[in-house]
This record gives structure tokens, C-alpha cells and sequence, in this order.
């Protein structure tokens, strides 16, 4: 089960950091939708290594090859197979990872599990690099989402202590998170967007690295959506969003701040607006009971700071089984949560077309 | 799927509030498993309403009758079912719910889905009521997880702005969190246990409700359990948690802490101690690309303030569609929380021995 | 997953033979469904034992009690779940199983797989008993099917060499087959079946069994439904079959047959009837590429001999660990086609159901 | 759900006929399992197009190219994904598929349920072509099996009325498998060989087709393996077997032929041997309650000849709205059993290793 997702929509990741291809197959997608490959391109663009000083150096195009399920760019009802070729791989870097585990990677739990037999070349199947075909499916799924009326947007809200300004849940202005998330650095704020950047730079002066969180909104979700008990909206986004590496919490709605108030003031009372019925607040981030409730749906996700650092650290020798240090060469994103804004939209997409 | 919890075993809850009977059905155990009975009770009973001043007064004993799956008490690896009769029920209590959603129920979001057919009495399926056959599920996964020395334990980590002290993360003390447990309120520090009782007091008495957390460790397992991607721990516990009404966010060890620390703060360096491998820090919650590190697995839960108030408050009425007044009667907590703790626990330790 | 069918709807069946109750949760029926119960008991009476000379004589009413997921007979959007509680059974007649295996029954496979620990009275969680519940399931099913102008029919098409008359594959007449399924030995032709009861009959005096085969057809079913690979009708359909115990075989339209035509003499070509696709013959029993082709879909299933004789029979003791002669006493029907007919529509409507 | 199959391991078959490539994941395996390229590749030979004169003209290599999962040969614990390039397709063949559905293929239903935009080139996702990386994935299963002393074996037991010699179901001889499966027409008899061979030659000449059945035996297998109910050996293997394409049939040891047996015949009585328990007879085909009972495992598939033949047949023409003729060209089998023996091998040899 643990690279497949999905219900009535079936993702299956596959790849390494370095073999010969990584790529992913969408079962289940209806027959008959025209993908437009320009505008995946451009959303897989935003989550491509080698763009900016935030971010590793590996240059790869991202550049998926269809080999089934398309014809003439659309949907034929069969699975839909993408491949992205790996082209630029430094293999020798991770030499050493098979005696030292870096920490907080997960190099020593994969080592437990799979007996030495991992491919720890680039974190292997733990990579970061994974989150490519997830895109593809994600992009996949957002356009054919947006047919339906409904849109995935997310930012930055967070590097270390520096927050970027607060998304309307209640009305989330879509003409402005277009442009947010087409932004080089996607925030609302780009005072704090500056200061954020110059936190990442500054941790990567440092030989150290940083964290921070992504906010998602959905719109467009009409009421009615989800399930109950272990189906409902949360669930299912929140075990997509555990798939992206580094993600160590997620909130909906208020989430953890839900908890300082009391009810009367956490609780979206409802009104009609033009026959419709609306909440004045949207505090629950427009899911009650796992359904959807009409209002926007909103949650916040919570990256680990990279844990590839140049900074010397204490680990341990498998082979001389005694305590070492240990120096992690090789090129690494000092901040992955700019990289990690369309994967947040991407999972929420697929999480989303499977529950429709 | 809604209802179904798990691969290897399935977890199938069922029931409404109001129902003849709720109950669970557990498909997977292994055959000759004894199930201590009496240990069970006592688990449910920590769950259990109207045990004190902080909890509906509906009375419900909780007492499990099994139909099937047991033979002397042991599992014969046909699928184990349990009923719980439902026998203090009082459905005039909810008769105006199917006119007028209470805010941040799941009144209005059912009424979509299931257009009018739910049973809306106590709240159906979506009744907290529930979680009563899923703790029968897991206080039988917490016994058979134990023989293999795996242990859950939760706490009350805060009710509104009042914390508890902290867990050790890296060595909990088990015999403390034993009593810890079965406490009336669960809490390491009782001056702040009542501090957080007389804030629910207070909003009682103001008509109000509050929130909280609830903190789980799970200690015991070895380090190699898990998968990477869609199916690690993270997702595994995260897909069952938010099957607990209420919970609106989840985070791992430092969670959305770690966004404010620098990767060389973060992270948690190994060292060997006595031929093990083990980390001076557990930031990361005992998990490393989904798969546990054999350190303790830590995880934290907000709950919202229990939506149902005695405050009046402004809701729809579906019927005369326009916007009206409504006051919640009937038997409710002003805190959930507290009867949270074992639910919290149930959960995981069936999502783990899922994992096993 | 053992006991579990289903994607869409998920079917869960429990219980042993001589455990206090069997019974089943089906979850993901949609809200708004009005179950006639008469009409169900109708359709459970058609499988319940004690019922003529032909099956054991064991009573039980099989009155399933809802214990959850009706309100007023309708279902609400949650899991429905059932049970019929045992009230007739006689523990004593299989002391001697737990160490003398029956042959051909699970007695051995279950005592190796379960070491033991299985509930060995009365065949256990294996016992066609577990069938009542299947029945309340496909007694629902078949309600709502036929809400859709879906409707399921089955006869004995055979009893040892004795055949039934043919069905008519591509006009089957419904009136007719009303009427079949609602004898007491439900055959198109009466001449036949009165040869079959003297098999049956004269089986049962030599202290042995017969088997035979069930045909289903299930008519109704538009072009489209079911889908390439692993979930066509056929994949789904024999999956659920082979869930009945005694089932050795399955074949959908011609079948074995069709192994001896050419295919010019198989093919199914294709006309238009006012409009409208059909073909001229049905060998490919209304399924073609695991999907629906508008005719009507028609399978057939072979049970085997009912395993239990009162014939002295060669067996093991596990105890003793030598060969040894067994005599099976208790209450067995010397054949149990005549009851699996309605199993055999059971499996079916839920097979269809969950492609709908 | 389509196209995975498994709840271990999944196998996820993708591509078209036509397509760029076609390709297999398979997740769940362990990590450290070297795969013999070569092998699997003789393995693979054996179904490839193009070999004699009873198959399609259509060559293709069909050599495997792994792009993840394999480290060295040897598995790395991340999903094995293998593609098969197509390159000797003859799109031309297939226009006018899209108004005239060819009787008994899945052209027709595919219309109906993707409405037009089903690949039909070749047949689509539905083609025979699918089975090369069911094979593959099948293949690889074969050989992890071998490793635990599991080997799956094919011959053809029957062309049209040709019947191959029967296999011994008690005592199989591995040695003369081992033969029979890399004959040019695996059979036992030769001589029953050359007729089944003459039986094909000529229905070619007639521009006809022939179909036949395959029959399999899975030795090594111990008692205790699979699950009651839905998820028993007989359901997990006709839940793929039904994959593959032309399938109309399957049965478990006796299968049919029990219905024609008393229980006293039909019974396999258990003995010691060598303090081993076996039985006399092999009638149930290794199989009981779902549970192998460590006897060969042994079940017969029906395949209906192929629907493509050279014969004008009548059809309809979607676009005219009116019944017309149709001569299929293009490169065919005129009878595919040959090729299906590794593809029924390769399909029990997954559902097996799922199992495990």
C-alpha cells in the first residue's frame, strides 16, 4: 500500500532519487479529459529543483513522458503513466550513507527496514525527488478540479518566526492567490516574503537550515463532500500530506488555536446569504463531521527544517558500531518549504478528486 | 470505507447514538489471543459518561457483549464482534435539529450528504457516542500490542491556555504514566489538573465549552515498523485520529514547533548506548520516513471546544429558510477532552497493530 | 480483508455457527433506501434450514434484528448492520472434530491455520451458516437493484447428472423465472426436478451426498457497468462466489463450453433492435472485456457434494497421530444446492451493486 | 481499482496496445531478492508475439527496462516499475473499430463506458498485449516462490476436443513440468499435441479460431495458506485470472466433474504419511474453506477462442445507426491458449505470493 493512494482515484509513486526514471500511475481518471501539458508544465516548474539560491542545485527539467493512458493529450479511460528521467545524478556523494545515517533522515530506519538492501543513493525512495510524479498527478488532478469549479492555492505563511499576513478563510481572494502562488517567493506579504528569504539565506550562511509552514485553501468545494468516521476530508488530506517528507504536523481551520477559545467564539454560526447558507466565520476550515460544509477549505502544514545541514554532526558507524561524526556533502535546498507549496496543492487535489 | 479502519486488520465501527445497539467489528486478529475482559471494562470505563461533573449526565454502562470471534474469551480468528446496547437514550431532545443545524456540528453537512435520511437523534453516526465501540477495538489492540511490550499512554496536555507539564520524549517514564492514566484527570501535574477543571467549571456555568490537547506516547517499538509515502505511521495514525469527532489537528514529536528551530537544533543526533542506536533528542516523535527509529513515538492532538453550548446562538432554519435563533438542549460536555485521553489511545494503538 | 467484499459498498459478515449471533455490516448504502423487511424475510426463508427433507434439520428463523443504520425501516447514510442470533444449535455433536478432521471439509486447513484456537462447533465461521448473513446483504441489494430495473434469478441446473432445462440467455422471461425461484424446488422443468429430489433422496438413504450446479442470470444490467483488468463483473462476481462454501467452479455464459466452438460459432454479432445494440446470441453471457454489453449476464456455479455423510470415512487423529475411521453424526443436508440458489443471487446482487 | 491487483503486494498494470510503452508496478515486495534477468526473460519469450505460426505476426521483444525498485538485480524495498516499449505497432489496422465494434471483443462496451475516447488501436487497454507485464510482475513472482519451494506450472489441457492427458493431481511430476511448460506446445502427450496443433492450423485456413483450456498446478505450497470468505485461495485466483482477456471459466480441482460425483467419491480422506497429513485424492484441488490443505494446489481455466477471425460477421455501424459486415484485418492469433499458459502461470503465481 505505501506508495498508493486513493479510493476511486488509485496514485501509485515510484522512483528513486537516482534510477533511471521516476514517475507515477493515475488508475481510475474518467475518459475524455484533455490534459493541457503547457499548464502542468508550468505547475511542475514551480516545484523544480535548481531555480533559486533557496534551493539545491540539481538541475532537472521535470519533464514528464506519457507512455499510456493519453491520447492525443487526453484521458482514454486507461491507467495514465507519466515517467520524469533522472539526467542529474551525483551518485558518489552518498558513499557513505550506508555506514553513517544522517540524522533525522531517514537513512537508519530505512536500513532497520529494508535490511541494507535500500538504494540510499539521494535518500532513495525517501527523497525529496518523489514529490515530483506527485506533482504530475496533483496537476493532473487540479485541472481537472478547476472544471469542476474548484481551486487549490497555497503559500508560505511561515519560515521560522516569520509569518506571512492572514488568509481570509471566509472569502479567500482567488485573482490575488493567482498571483501569490505564480510569485518567486509565494507569500501574501513581500516585506515578510524578503525577511523570510533573508532568514533562509542567512541559515544557509550558517551551514544550517530552516523550516516553516504552508497554508491551503480550497475553493469551490461544494457542501456535501467527504465522509464520516475514517473517510471524512481530514483524514484523507491529512494521509496524503504525511506522503511529503518533513511534514511533522497539519491543522484544519483553527486547528491548535481552536483550543485557546471557547465555544461560542470557535463556533461558525450560520446565515442565508441569497438563499444560500453561509458561516460568518469559518473557524472548522469548512469541514464538520469529515464533510464538507460549503465554506472554503483551509489547512496549515508544518515543515521540519531540511535535515541535510553542512554543519559537522554526531552519528554513529554501523560497521565499526561506535559513535563518529559526520559531514553531509552534496547540494541541499537549505529551506524545502518554497519547493513544498505546489506539493501541498498537488496532495490536496488528489485527496480531493478522490472523495468527488 | 468510511466506517473501516486498516489493512491487515479492519476495524468496522457501526451504530448511531440512538440506535438499538452501536458496536465494532474487528476482521484480522490472530486466533488464541485471551482477551482479558475485566481490563477491558476498566479501559472503557475511563471513557465512559457520567462519571463526573465534566461529562454528559446520560448514564451508559459501556458493556460490551460479544457475539462472535471469542471462544473463552480467546480469538478464533473468525471476526470479532462487540454490541453495546444503547438503553438511556433521549431522542426528544433533537427533535428540532432536522429544521436547525447547531453550529460546528455536523447537522447541516449531513443533512446535504444524506438530504434529509440521517438520523439525526444525539447525532447519529457522528455521535461522540461512537468512539465508545472504537475504544472496545482498541483497548483489545492496546492488550495484545502489550504482549509484544509495546505501551500507548495519553495525557491532558492542555485545556485551553492551562499546560500540562511536559513529557520526556526521550525517556517516559512508564510507572509514572501508568497512574498518570487512571487518574480522574489525567494529568502529570495536578495543580494544573485543576486549574484546567475549574476552567471547564467556569464555562459550564458560563454556558460555554472549551478545548485542549491530548499527548500520546507509544513506547516499545522497535525501530523498522512502518512504510514510506502514503503509508507510514504519521498517515497511518493521522487517517484514524481524525476519525475521533472534534480533533482538528495533529502534530509529531516538535510538530509545528520545529518550524522555529534551525536543522542543527532539530535535529536528533545518534549515539550508541549499549549496543543500541538510539538519538539524544526525540524531536522527530520516535518516526523517520513514516517508519519508526525505535525511540518513543510521540504525537499531539487538538480538540475544539465542544460545539454543542447552552449559550443561544444564530443558526438557519432549513424549513422557513431564513436565519433564526437556536438554544442546545439536551446532556452535553463542556470538555471533551478529558474523555478524549482514552480515545486518543485506542486510536493509535489500533493503527499501529495495523502496522505490525 | 477475509471477510470483507466490497469497494463501494463494503459487506462484512461475522459470526460462527454456534457462536450467540451471525451477522453483517454493510456500509456505503446510500441514505433514502426503504427496506421492505417482509420481502427480505421472504427471501431469507428461501435458505433457512429445516425447511423440507432434503436439508438439515436444524431450525432457525434467521429473523435478522437491525441494530444499526435504519430509521424507520430506511436507511440513514450509516453502516447498516444485522444480526440473527443462533438458537438452535448442539455444541456436543463436534467434540470429536477438534482432533478427528472431516475430510473435505476446513476442519484440518483451520485447525493448521489457526493452530487450534478456531471455534470448531458446528464448522465454525467456515459453516454455511455464515450464508444467512450473505443473504440479508444480497436481500438488500436486491431491493435496490431492483429499484434500478435490475433483477437476479437463479435455478438448479443440475443435480449430479440430472440438468435442468436451458435458460434462455438472451430473452430470459422474468414471469417465468418469478415463479421458478419461488417453488420448492426451484426448476424451469418439474419432471426433472422430481428426478433430482429421487437423487437427492436416494443420496441421503445410502448415507451420502450429491452436488450439482446453480445458473444465475441477472437481467437489466444497461451496457457499461464494470470496468478492464481486475474489477471487471466476472473478477468481481467469482470473487464474492467463492465465498459460499462448496463452490469448486464458475463460468460466465458459455463457458467450457465455448472451449469447443469456433469462434466463428461463439462470437455474439451484433443488430440493431429499435435502436438499440444487441446481439443475436448471449455466449459471452453479457460480459466483454469485464464490462456489461446490455444483455443479460449469466453465469453458472458448481458445488461440490456436501462433505458431510454418515458414511464411515478414513481420516487422521491429530492426538494420537495415526489413521483412523471417522463417523459424522449430527444434522446435514445431503445436498446443499437447493439452498445455495438464493446465496448464488445474494453474491450476485452485492457483486453488482458495488458496480454501480 | 482497475488495474491493481493485491493487498500485499500490489501489481498495477499500465498501457496500451498502441501506447509508447506498457508497463508493471509492483509494490510490497521485500528488499533484498535478486532477480534472475535471464530467466525472466525466457520466462517472458514464452508468451511473446511472433514465435510460430499459431500466433499473431506482430513481433515484439518484449525485454523488460527497470526504472526503479532494483538495485544491482536485487530489490531495494521501493516499487518495481518495469516498462516494455512498443514499437512494431500497425495503428492503420484498427480505424474503422471506432464505428464497427468487432463481435465478442470489448470495442462495444469500451464505447459505451468511455464514450468515445477509449484507445481502441489494437484494442486498447483490453488487448492480449496487457498480459506481457502481468507477466513480467508475474514472473518476478515465480522466481521470489521458487525461493520457498513454491513452483507454478501451465500445460494446455484441451484445443477445441483434443484433450491432453490428465495431470496426476496427487503426486505431480515436477522433473516432467519442468518439460512439458518449455515444449514449443506444452503438453504432456505429443501426439494429442500435433492433433491440437492441426485443429489450430486448420481453423486458420478457414479464417476461424479455436479456444481451450489451460490447467495449472502450484506445488509447495503448505497447509494453512489464504482465508475464509472473500479472501480465500479460489477467490484471490479468479479475481486475476479474469484479468486476462478470453477467460470464461475457471475450476478447482474436481470442479465441475464434482457436481457429477457422490460426497463418498468425491471426499479426499486424510492419511499419515511419513508423519505428514495427506490425502488419497486431490479432488478439491488442494484447497479447502479457502485454506490450502498442502496438496497441489490445481485449477483449469476456459479460454473461448479468439474473437478476431477473417470471416465477414455481421456488426453495426455506430455513426449509421444501421446493422452492416465486417472483415477484420490485421495480425491475430487464431487461437490464443498457447500464449496464455505463462500468463495463467504468471497470474497464480502473484495471487500466491499475495497471499504469503
Amino acid at each position: 500500500m505505501s506508495s498508493i493512494f486513493g479510493n476511486k482515484i488509485k496514485v501509485s509513486v515510484f522512483g528513486q532519487s537516482h534510477s533511471k526514471a521516476i514517475g507515477v500511475t493515475i488508475d481510475g481518471l474518467p475518459a475524455g479529459i484533455e490534459i493541457d501539458i503547457d499548464e502542468l508544465q508550468e505547475f511542475l516548474n514551480r516545484r523544480a529543483p535548481g531555480n533559486n539560491e533557496f534551493s539545491t542545485k540539481r538541475k532537472e527539467a521535470d519533464k514528464p513522458e506519457f507512455v499510456s493512458g493519453l491520447v492525443n493529450n487526453t484521458t482514454c479511460g486507461a491507467p495514465l503513466t507519466a515517467l520524469i528521467y533522472n539526467t542529474n545524478q551525483k551518485s558518489n556523494d552518498y558513499k557513505n550513507i550506508m555506514d553513517i545515517p544522517r540524522p533525522s533522515h531517514a537513512d537508519y530506519t530505512a536500513q532497520v527496514k529494508y535490511g541494507g538492501f535500500q538504494d540510499v543513493a539521494g535518500g532513495g525512495h525517501f527523497s525529496g525527488r518523489l514529490t515530483a510524479p506527485l506533482c504530475v498527478a496533483g496537476g493532473i488532478a487540479k485541472q481537472i478540479l478547476r472544471q469542476q469549479g474548484i481551486e487549490v492555492f497555497s503559500h508560505v505563511s511561515s519560515i521560522k518566526n516569520i509569518k506571512d499576513d492572514d488568509l481570509d478563510k471566509v472569502n479567500p481572494d482567488k485573482d490575488l492567490l493567482n498571483k501569490v502562488i505564480n510569485k518567486p517567493f509565494p507569500v501574501f506579504n513581500d516585506l515578510k516574503g524578503d525577511l523570510m528569504m533573508k532568514t533562509i539565506i542567512n541559515a544557509k550562511s550558517e551551514s544550517d537550515s530552516v523550516g516553516g509552514t504552508v497554508e491551503c485553501v480550497i475553493t469551490g468545494v461544494k457542501a456535501g463532500l467527504g465522509n464520516p468516521n475514517f473517510d471524512g476530508i481530514e483524514n484523507k488530506i491529512s494521509s496524503i500530506i504525511f506522503g511529503i517528507p518533513a511534514v511533522k504536523g497539519i491543522e484544519f481551520g483553527n486547528g491548535f488555536s481552536s483550543t485557546l477559545l471557547f465555544g461560542s467564539e470557535n463556533n461558525d454560526e450560520y446565515y442565508y446569504d441569497n438563499d444560500e447558507i453561509v458561516t460568518k466565520t469559518n473557524n472548522c476550515g469548512g469541514i464538520l463531521g469529515g464533510i464538507s460544509n460549503g465554506m472554503p477549505i483551509v489547512f496549515k502544514v508544518a515543515f521540519k527544517p531540511t535535515p541535510s545541514i553542512a554543519k559537522e554532526q554526531n552519528s554513529v558507524s554501523f560497521k565499526e558500531k561506535k559513535d563518529t561524526k559526520l559531514v553531509i556533502k552534496g547540494r541541499h535546498d537549505p529551506c524545502i518549504v518554497l519547493r513544498a507549496v505546489p506539493c501541498v496543492e498537488a496532495a490536496a487535489a488528489i485527496a480531493i478528486l478522490d472523495l468527488i
